[in-house]
């Protein structure tokens, strides 16, 4: 161990996770070059390391989009101020928050221009163009695209001025089409984070309180980070009419009547780097899941200047390249110590070792990122043995992220005992009235807020947490980022 | 042909585009449904038909992008006012069609802040931060952006108010190096157009009236529309140290010395898209070159309601789907006539026509879109057929550019003679003496621009075009989009 502190000069410059989160969740994002500040308050720049793990995530999440069913498509982020107020709901929420382009070069607009902080207000005046029949319907789109929503506190993914993401928006005939694809988007998230992020989320429906300006109800998924806090992944909402009806969409039904449709709108965003940092790191640095990782596995030649060795880390790496595995070589003139350090503060899952001995012995070490376990595997083995390792960790980093979530929700039944759990950075499993009172109050008693309520409403109680009267709601409460 | 335009009910919808070219064009990209106009003025909606066009350059362009060496990143789309004033030329420039955000809501900025019409002010920014030796160069990053420029006369995909774009800004050592860059990558986009979207360019250097504001040199390539305009399809810029010494980019050297880097610059946009249609379509609409159509082929069954017709139509689409070809079964209830001439409008490459007598005969019908030629294909070789179809499809549309360019070029000596040529819609080749004066004569009385000057300077004469001094100077002109 104390060799091991000696070689590591990285740790040194990454603040201790269990004394300072935060401070850990800075060093781990500037130092492993995932990201920089902008020079305008609140941006931040995704450096290459960054935007490659957004990459992956992004060709991920967009198959399963087209797998069902969905297109596509691009709307102006340059929103005319009147879109936004049409829904009374949806103006409340993002008034205070929204940039506004006033003039260009010297010349006054005559018309205020919104930078979309959401498309919902956009893309319901085109599709009241396009739908006509109900021949239309359903009407499935995606956006990928950036969206600004000016935030009085920033961090680097987790909440900043300008951010990239995903966002859903689909019309339907019936109340019941439109329920199923919210539900539908809800379970392709929470899918791709246990296949993809090896995130295990809770699920369920937000409060009034929390949910989207402008929805009927709003789903999410609410994630672990380490330090007990719950971070919302992703959300799915139920529309309703409230905006078909304000922009006047309207279709010809079957029955010769015109309708408004029933609508959907869902995303996800950059944010998704911020949970998978947090839910996955150490005291060494990331702990990037294999399926996002821009580098799945690095191999490091020992004494690398011997005859034989580099060109055998190169045979290595060019068969693992031609098998999909995502995979460099580090040639760089350091000692292998100072390599090991950087690869696991930048969080590769797998690290290949090769020198002299193991050619001789036809042999290469496999050392995890996860469990930091060495194995000795044969060199012929390798394109077989390397793709079922990643998996391997991909598994152990999902069951990890399950126990994790598990063994820290805590039923209470009162208010200590809900502070305590909370202080223990714990999500408590509770029962509420319902009423907003109760929900003010916990959060400015307790510092939590509302997560979901779990479709699975069996009671773990009879009476609200707080008020103490009848409760017949399961909720989750969680400090949260 | 009567019979045929009865049919074409799509076709009457669509100006003719040999007397209303600009009409044709609006006609094709609204009815075909790639594109349609956003609430604010000069603002496009991309529709999922055409946003998928797009999809497949992005891929293409990525995969060339990253197979040099390139990594792409994402930095903020708000820049500070006082980064636009840094480099005079750049300001200069942009500043009076840059769209401005000032207030956060209600609250105004203390800065006011510039939409990105481009990013080489905030990406200087941050390089300043990031290079402090020459082992960090060279630097080579891509951003795949929203720009806005606010522009008098817009169209969609050619000009617009806000555009989706690739921007690379690589940073070297050595001009020489940076020089290389530009080139490779005004190739890279050459070789794109060739064997991607099947369009012959022109490439060269602009003139200094014509360059990127900012810029030692411009590079372009241009293409020609089937009416005969030139369009600018795509630019790489050498920037020597305009900007490098503007945001004080300096690294220091293997010498002990600090220095500025040298700088490029290149990007396409979703310009392209309009490209393709003016270089490829024809009377009945879009023709897609292969490579980015969102449908290759579709399978069209012929009297569909008989026995075993859609099964095996079905069979056929899930055979090619297999084999990676984008296909679509169109198994709506319309006649066989009317759902040709929709896909043909559509442009897609290939229509497969299958009815009961083809089944019996163990074969199908392949219609090609750019020929009309009919071939008669056995079901038994679907599946290398119908690729080798697509490729040669692609030749011939590529053939069928090339000619159309090289078939258009006049050389010219006088005025007159280049008014006639510009008049007949071709290109000029000519001599040029160099100066601006001569230029914006051209311009005023031709209503052409200089397009490039070519890389090969074999000289068409000696004197100047326009005022008959001596010239040295090989130059295409043309109107232009």
């Amino acid at each position: 161990m104390a060799k091991e502190m000696k070689d590591n000069q990285f740790v040194k410059e990454i603040a201790d996770m269990t004394a300072d989160f935060p401070q850990w969740y800075t060093d781990v994002v500037l130092k492993t070059q995932l990201v920089d500040y902008g020079p305008v308050k609140g941006t931040m720049v995704i450096r290459p390391y960054g935007y490659e793990i957004w990459e992956h995530i992004q060709d991920e999440l967009d198959r399963r989009f087209k797998a069902t069913g969905h297109k596509n498509a691009y709307f102006p982020m340059l929103i005319p101020y009147s879109y936004l107020v049409k829904e009374a709901d949806h103006v409340e929420g993002f008034a205070p928050e929204v940039a506004l382009v006033t003039h260009i070069g010297d010349t006054p607009l005559e018309e205020k221009l919104v930078v979309r902080p959401t498309s919902e207000t956009i893309i319901c005046s085109m599709y009241s163009k396009w739908v006509q029949s109900y021949r239309d319907l359903p009407l499935l789109i995606n956006q990928w695209a950036n969206v600004v929503r000016w935030e009085k506190t920033t961090r680097p993914f987790l909440r900043t001025s300008e951010f990239l993401w995903q966002e859903g928006h689909t019309l339907h005939r019936t109340e019941e089409e439109a329920r199923e694809e919210t539900a539908k988007m809800l379970e392709v998230y929470r899918e791709f984070m246990q296949n993809v992020l090896a995130i295990d989320v809770l699920t369920g429906v937000k409060t009034e309180k929390e949910k989207f300006a402008g929805a009927v109800n709003t789903y999410s998924m609410e994630a672990m980070m380490l330090d007990g806090k719950s971070l919302q992944a992703g959300t799915s909402h139920y529309l309703g009419q409230n905006f078909s009806s304000a922009f006047e969409i309207k279709y010809l039904d079957k029955d010769g009547q015109l309708k408004n449709p029933y609508q959907t709108s869902w995303g996800v965003s950059t944010r998704l780097i911020g949970a998978l940092i947090m839910a996955h790191g150490d005291q060494r640095g990331l702990k990037l899941p294999p399926r996002v990782a821009p580098v799945q596995v690095v191999v490091v030649p020992i004494a690398f200047h011997k005859e034989g060795v580099l060109d055998k880390a190169q045979e290595l790496a060019a068969a693992l390249k031609s098998a999909g595995v995502r995979v460099e070589l580090d040639d760089r003139d350091q000692s292998p110590g100072w390599k090991f350090n950087e690869w696991e503060m930048k969080g590769v899952p797998v690290r290949i070792e090769i020198g002299p001995r193991d050619i001789e012995n036809g042999q290469f070490v496999a050392v995890r990122r996860d469990t930091h376990e060495k194995r000795v595997i044969e060199i012929s083995s390798l394109c077989e043995a390397i793709p079922a390792l990643l998996d391997e960790i991909h598994e152990n980093m999902f069951r990890q992220s399950h126990e994790f979530l598990h063994s820290r929700i805590d039923v209470c039944r009162n208010m200590d005992d809900m502070k305590e759990s909370l202080d223990n950075g714990h999500f408590v499993k509770t029962m509420w009235c319902g009423c907003r009172e109760c929900e003010d109050k916990i959060k400015a008693e307790l510092s939590a807020t509302s997560r979901v309520m779990p479709f699975d409403q069996t009671p773990v109680g009879e009476t609200c947490v707080c008020c103490g009267k009848p409760a017949d709601k399961v909720i989750y409460f969680a400090k949260s980022y």
